[in-house]
């Protein structure tokens, strides 16, 4: 599909940086958490309905595409949704430089979310407002280069 | 294959826990990171071979099965190859309890490593030595269970 | 003296929270390092003489005066320099509200930081232009409260 | 006073050295935050009184003596009370090799801790049992060297 990706520009720490003088692979999973806390305010509201009460992490994967060094301008989180299921969605990323620092894409990667009811303790269902949001964020299938060769 | 996987308990930090007073997501790669260090000295040696002058993180893949809340004992991290190519070789892990602290399975884990040499820059064909050594530690396929649902 | 102390606006992370739900005490010492890195390079310039390749952390003391809880809105931090010596010199924070946000003091800090020189690995003289630098940017002791009571 | 001080060792992680190679210096404090909770659980018992339930840091000093460079030995912490008053006292740390590894002195910190009543969102008297225990871990003052060069 032909949908624009939601876009949020996280700040990089100087601590991202490893003992390789790289912003190390384990970082790029903490800023893909601090693009979600972002865009899920937006998408669904401040009332932190899917954001802080309702939603847990039940799977990533990422690939790691050209090393990325700390810098003082952020790095654009491009974010789309790829499946939708009864108590679950994929959210899929693109880590690329902003337009104006440069075209290179840092890494690809999607993460499972499991819509959750912590007074139960188990998932629940996705109520329509939150379908609502996601299926106009729907976008294609991220294009993992080495999930194919490794299968 | 019925290889033994090689195993390393890895200690938990109390601030390995998230506001939601579970070991955060993201932490749970940071645990792999340690697990890797350590192996890989027992694996290639301490001249740093493979572990620090010569591998690059190409690709994490990681399924949640149970939340993990800090404690004193550690994590145990049980490690195995599923993968060898020329220049890369996948890790798979799984993150359990130790036998004296119960019989949880907290997570599956997958990550692609490729041999790199850091004074040309580039990919480098895995030695003989290493192939030998990741050859021992050869097991079966990750049984993920989201990646069949969300492919 | 009346010394106008240089502001830097730090984003927050959620992952800053710790299992309280507040922003983890030893996370403010990583915003400083934040706010040194952005300031450091506006002080010293983009070479990066004073910043990466020639100042080591001798000393932190830091008090903790409000809760700081996670929110989109960044810290301020403001600098001032509290003392210039032959090789070092004490730098000054304050962790507060933008003013758009409101008017709380989240903690007061100190730092010492010894220019260093890592060819001779040891210790080296300020040169006149980082005294300049420093010396316009000279301000009061940090009102510490608990250092007169614990002393 | 000749106190034998607590000792808990800490085990490092690969991640807590930053881009200069070293362990960063605001990771000694998340070793100490390590140490501490080992410590508290031992001192004041399981039920938490001290350790998650009633205790919030107002202050840290640290000076650093000697880089420290990652390695699989864990770090030793000394532990001991410098000051004990109604709501508050005063934890002392030294941070050393083990006997086995070496004679480094690394850090020396203090970190002063009030105790809090959650519920009443306030400080609260220290209880008998809680002072008998820190009593029993008087030690001498901490021979900061900085502090006195900067005051």
């Amino acid at each position: 599909m032909s949908q624009t990706p939601y876009r949020v520009d996280v700040p990089l720490r100087w601590s991202d940086m490893d003992a390789y003088g790289h912003v190390n692979n384990v970082q790029f999973l903490r800023l893909l958490e601090d693009a979600r806390v972002t865009a899920f305010e937006q998408w669904f509201g401040q009332g932190r309905s899917l954001l802080e009460e309702g939603v847990v992490v039940a799977r990533h994967e990422i690939e790691y595409l050209a090393p990325l060094d700390f810098r003082h301008a952020p790095i654009g989180v491009d974010m789309w949704v790829t499946n939708i299921s009864g108590a679950s969605f994929d959210l899929a990323y693109e880590l690329r430089d902003p337009e104006e620092v440069g075209t290179t894409l840092y890494a690809r990667a999607e993460t499972t979310l499991v819509a959750y009811d912590f007074a139960t303790v188990s998932p629940r269902r996705l109520r329509p407002d939150e379908r609502a949001a996601l299926k106009a964020l729907a976008g294609e299938p991220v294009p993992f280069r080495w999930r194919v060769r490794t299968s």
